[in-house]
């Protein structure tokens, strides 16, 4: 396979990239001038340099100038440390951070768990959350851990693992563990909803 | 205009309909036998003499057999008359009553108000929700009023033009009102969640 | 089942309607004052007597004032009788006629044949295509037949079919049967066209 | 802005990629293995090395080997030199050599012309082609030079810019300059067809 086509097939790989897309990236790339080029490709090449995954949240996090083994949400002590929400991706954290509803602590799970997954400890960072979760129960400020995970079967059955995951944990320490509210979203008219959501709307009645 | 391009004149007025597909309809039943266009013609003919308003919830429903003024959930004695589900629209009313989680009594509103509408009491069933409001509190079942309506800004808006119609009968007597609950609908995956979403599903979280 | 399902299941087998859409059809007629109903229930009972197959194409068209045995381009001796272009549907006639771009005559087929089907005399009016053609030929004026049937699969063997079809009353007479041209379609774009139509692209290139 | 800012920056420049979608690039290259991310920075990185523009039909060709200035196409003999094909894009050269219905030469113009643009020239190759026809003149073989290009307005304005350009060169070399044939493309139903498209399969039947 020639340079051009490997480059093609390495996009092919990105999320939501089909093969005529990859070509069109190819071909994008073949325009631009070198010095766009050399940036890209530094920027790619010292990804791994230029970024770190936080040792308290998981999250990756730029790091230019180097020595920092915390993000700013996990080092800012204006957050409260009694709420620890935990999502599955970087791209949940960045939408929720976004609102600016939220002020307490994240942990970046990594991933969700098929229904019917073997291994789940290898999809999720687990052992990485039972860590954290004891740290914070011996610092003594955790009070609720918020599962904000996809309203889905996949975000369900990962949240099953996850109760059973921290339970030992959590329950002789009187942490409470919630989930996100369930009910109408935004823009949600009932002629199209399914019973699931119209089961949780009428419960979550207010 | 002659009457193939009446009837399909007609059917650009049905909703979601346009020209083109207006006129497939007029050929499609051109391809009909007599007798189905006679039973559809009969059918829409007969619809008011066939169909009845029900004096009580204000939906639609067949009458073949003549003489009943309220529909089978109003006539039927084993459903809780302690709660009153306010609906939009007959389809609403069907979509939830198809999940068999609502075992209460019903109104259809027959629409709902635009946020800048001038005649609000002529959008909705503004005075018969009054007087079945009003006939209820004296009955002396009513305990609670959900107000079911779209998780929109004019689902929000006829939210708010309700309490204010009926808030002077409800208040004295006590009954509850409430709407359904928002939060993560089914499906809802956090990364593209708006922050009305969000904030709905922190607060109802559980 | 009850008049309004009943009515609603009618509307189920409408071009393209599913079954949510029949239902919002219903209850939009129930929102209609009877004078509309009544108007739309007669176009649909009086469709037959209003309409006329056309003897000599056998589009439907209509014929408030009776009498009339054909339709007004069968009857328009302006248009030319040496061109008789064979349509699979009325829609595929009204949309040639609109564009005003063909002043021949016209004989709608009623249907096109699927690759496999076993009795193709039954798609589309095979006889009544032979007997139109073979007195087209006898009165003298038809020069050429254009086949303006769909570019697809289905399109391509009905054209195999009514060719053979034709083929014993047509060479003698020395008429000329032609297809509609394949090439690019406007809007097409070079990058995503297929195989077939490239194929003809390059073939009809002038 | 830190690296991973820009990072996503570049990706929101990529042909069809959002901010959403580019952000979900960064997060994906920060979960590969730095052997990845080091051969994709490189391929980037040597781009311009590893490919070269074919200095007879401009298409960029990989040449990991070096040396050469003319890619497979032009320097390969079998092929014929008697019609010369002006597409727009690489892509476009791609889709049409997938087919294996043209065995002649290409040129790749680079892009099209806006309808109302004042500077076609800086819009597509338009001094290297009048080169490459004066070239393939003087050489002697050249017949034909066929326009590929879209069958859009810009397509269209491109095809008269060309035309004009070239006109002084292939008259009085007695060069014939077709376009691509217009019609039906692959799937076309006459009922969706636009009057130009239905007056280009009219004027093509055969």
């Amino acid at each position: 396979m020639d340079s051009l086509a490997r480059l093609t097939e390495i996009f092919t790989h990105f999320p939501g990239i089909g093969p005529r897309q990859a070509k069109r990236f190819t071909y994008y790339l073949l325009t631009r001038d070198s010095r766009t080029l050399s940036e890209l490709a530094r920027l790619i090449e010292k990804l791994k340099n230029l970024t770190h995954e936080c040792l308290s949240c998981h999250r990756f996090f730029a790091t230019e100038k180097g020595g920092k083994e915390r993000c700013s949400i996990c080092s800012d002590t204006a957050r409260s440390e009694e709420t620890l929400m935990v999502v599955e991706k970087d791209v949940d954290f960045e939408n929720i951070e976004r609102t600016k509803l939220y002020s307490g602590r994240y942990f970046i799970l990594g991933g969700s768990i098929p229904v019917l997954d073997k291994e789940p400890e290898k999809r999720v960072r687990a052992s990485a959350l039972k860590k954290r979760v004891k740290d914070d129960i011996e610092k003594g400020a955790l009070k609720e851990i918020i599962l904000a995970l996809a309203a889905t079967a996949e975000g369900d059955h990962t949240e099953r693992y996850l109760r059973e995951l921290l339970n030992a944990l959590i329950e002789p320490a009187q942490i409470k563990l919630s989930h996100l509210g369930r009910g109408l979203s935004t823009g949600t008219e009932l002629e199209y909803s399914d019973a699931e959501t119209i089961r949780n709307a009428l419960k979550n009645r207010g």
